[in-house]
């Protein structure tokens, strides 16, 4: 896509009813809207109407600030619908939450110097000092909280005050090895990305190579998801597999992981971005 | 998908401009058809707009032989649309033309008695007696063309013939081994689907497994395509591909092709069935 | 490979020691036995050998009804060495049990009628009466045990008489929907290939498919393993996976994974036939 | 694999004949070589022997630099045998070859600063100047060469010149957008790794994004191949593939295609290093 077109994506859902494909599109083309992209899926077993719709600024007739008024007024509440509203100028701001491993900090910061996403990173945060040269290294600020039993609750505290300070919309844990607490995910829901090194639900927990040998799986996997108060087991949205076979030490899995992880990691990050994901129900929509 | 329901589908495109969604969904939502699948697609390259809408009958105001018409005048001339509607009631006629190879005839029949596909296949066409007894253990009326240099043109009409009386609608060559003629084409056009056994545009024409072996490729693939004049050419509806090594010999790679030829054969004629398949300037929109 | 190629083929294990593979290469190369295939592995957290070696007994010196005690005396004595022989010319015997679903018995008896595989299917065994006639339209004979909480142990003895009167040297579960007994399993360990229609450990037990609607996994697996007195734990033998999206149903999960579970278990059948597999620890070797 | 193990890897090929495995483990294990790695392959149609062994030195009796001599003179002289004796104490040289696209550089920078290769890195060489940053930002001395028409065989002179001064022992083209000469290959002879952006040999040459797109295929790929005279036909290392859709637009291809190349030229490097390739009659062996 041409990244100079100014866009407005909505994404939504409510009760499944008739007509509301017709009438979101006839308010956006109406108004002289170019329809760029729109996607709609209803899941019958739940009875629930989703659809992502991107337009063309350029000659709409509603202002930028009126649109998520005007879209309420005139066709969310008709339906009791959620939505919301999204401009590509508001490029979203990510915090990357790092421990000691660097693939997949290393893939998102080379994506990022390349200017891949239409993102930015305005600080990285660890709990750790060893990636601190790293992330110096593609210019960009490094605060470090280490964290223990004692000072969680405090530490973390500081660090939500620092994504407030950068005005940070939404959160990546690239292999950080600490749990997030309630609170703050509270504070971001369905806004923080992880990603867990096995292919969910097999492997949950510490140490899910060492599982999957055990096992004797001849395909390990990697499942990038949103964070929720239940470890593990928050809204997935993507994953993806390598085939092992029997001469693959647990060493063997953990280098081939790396390239699953930070490619599935990279994915997700990419889908909401460009707010192509709505968490329903624990599962997520991924609009095409 | 629940079978029993009644559904129309529509399969359209025309040149992309503002409002054409509103107008159709606006169509059938305001005559009480409840939507069940709806997807657009705009090549900005070619500005050409492209759509798959389907919905349910049940209540649907506008009665089934009208459908047609009420929509050629209320929408698609308005667009100057191409469009063509579809019934679920309307199981679709497929002719199986085969060889001597079972593999793509045996997953193809194994479906169809299994009762996966809204298909009918009233009879399979070969150019050799081979495969009689496994089409008859099936119950399905088989008939033997012999295909010469001399006899084709003879042979290809008695086959239209046969065709026509069964009222076939599409034709799958399950690794039938002979050129259809330009004219048997004319007849079906993007109505006939072959199975190539290679990773198109990569080693089109004949042997393409003694091919990949003298390449040393490290992957296999296969590739079904509506076929057109040109052989090997056609619009592509579905690619997989397989793993190889060096120690893989051209024997090899053929029982490794025959997995991948049936399930992707058979994944096309699925897509096919469904109408979920457009050809536009030799490529398909595959319709999700 | 040639199948006509008399070959005898080697499995093996011990205790990892120096001098193994010289040792079993200079015997068979020293009575002029060549060797078409050799793949070894050591396990060196087990401290394990493993070693898989088939020659062509074309020129061998030694009488095929000798081989085994040969080895035994001048090789395997000495480094306490776990072996079996196999011979080409013994093809194995397979017993087929299905139940109501049909396309794994399909995908099987295609390619046996199509003599992909060196093996005999002398009968099928179902708990139910569904499937006789697509049994019996490939010429096998078909039994039926209906298995009901009181008569399982009588049933399941007459089904071992009737493996032991057809030779029977594997079984293979196509989808059959009964839990088979310690005293059954105890006579064929190891030669009980089960298809679990999930990407094992995930999803184990039943309903794997609802299961992983519910998760909103993106992409589900099939599992085929040696069956063992713990369900779904066996040795994995083979498993694949195929991507999903949200707008999978349930029913669209069970068709998807239809395919996988015929290709899946028809390699893990392949690999056994060909004597590519060797369990230790609950977990298989498969040879190249 | 633990990398403190010193080890010796013997890559060789020959006329397949009776007695070579016995000989060479044979060779290794009576002096006390513990083979850690035995992978061997026949190829019957072109009647070769390929072998890759590689064994523990730790306890090895002939010192390290006589092993070449009596291999040569105890084995590989009977059989006239090719070979070549590797030591993981002697790390491979690699000179990294690129223009202006960062995605394979990242990618191979992030491996090396990581530590995940058994390899050194001393220079990186380009036609442009737009990499130098990120170069020396890894801390890694830069050179550029612009190449005209006519300077081309000048500058690669030079380019040689530095390669030999820096001991390199092989050179990674990562989307190094010139052709090398033929004088330039015959000096590293399938020692050059290159990446194309196609699933050769399909689209070969210039711009393989567009013509995918042009023709609609459903799956791309990228293929590492040792460089030779015949441009894109050299031996195929390694090649993997994506789904696209008809909503992918060359851009987009080019995107997906990046994540791609940069996953499958690190394999190849990955494989090279490892000594687990060998290239014959224009294809290679890849040893497990």
């Amino acid at each position: 896509m041409n990244k100079t077109v100014n866009t407005a994506t909505i994404l939504m859902h409510c009760d499944d009813q008739i007509g509301i494909v017709a009438k979101v599109t006839e308010f956006i083309q109406n108004n002289r809207g170019n329809i760029l992209a729109l996607d709609q899926h209803v899941d019958h077993e739940e009875g629930q109407f989703f659809m992502r719709i991107m337009w063309d600024l350029a000659e709409f007739a509603i202002p930028k600030d009126k649109i998520q008024d005007y879209f309420q007024t005139l066709i969310a509440s008709a339906y009791n619908m959620q939505f919301k509203v999204y401009f590509s100028e508001d490029k979203p701001r990510m915090a990357l939450f790092v421990s000691k491993m660097d693939h997949c900090l290393f893939d998102i910061l080379a994506r990022y110097q390349g200017r891949e996403w239409n993102v930015e990173i305005p600080l990285v945060i660890s709990n750790h000092e060893d990636l601190r040269s790293v992330v110096e290294q593609f210019g960009i600020p490094f605060y470090c909280f280490p964290i223990t039993k004692d000072n969680k609750e405090a530490q973390e505290a500081k660090e939500l005050e620092l994504l407030e300070k950068y005005n940070i919309t939404f959160v990546v844990l690239a292999r950080y090895m600490q749990i997030i607490s309630p609170e703050f995910i509270s504070k971001y829901p369905n806004k923080i990305i992880n990603i867990h090194h096995s292919f969910l639900p097999a492997f949950t927990g510490a140490k899910p190579y060492h599982a999957a040998y055990k096992r004797g799986v001849k395909i390990i996997g990697a499942t990038s998801h949103y964070v929720t108060t239940d470890l593990d087991e928050g809204p997935i949205i993507e994953q993806d597999v390598t085939r092992i076979t029997h001469r693959d030490t647990v060493d063997d899995l953990v280098l081939k992981g790396r390239d699953l992880e930070k490619i599935v990691l990279s994915r997700a990050i990419n889908l909401h971005i460009q707010r192509k994901t709505l968490v329903y129900n624990n599962k997520t929509i991924v609009f095409s």
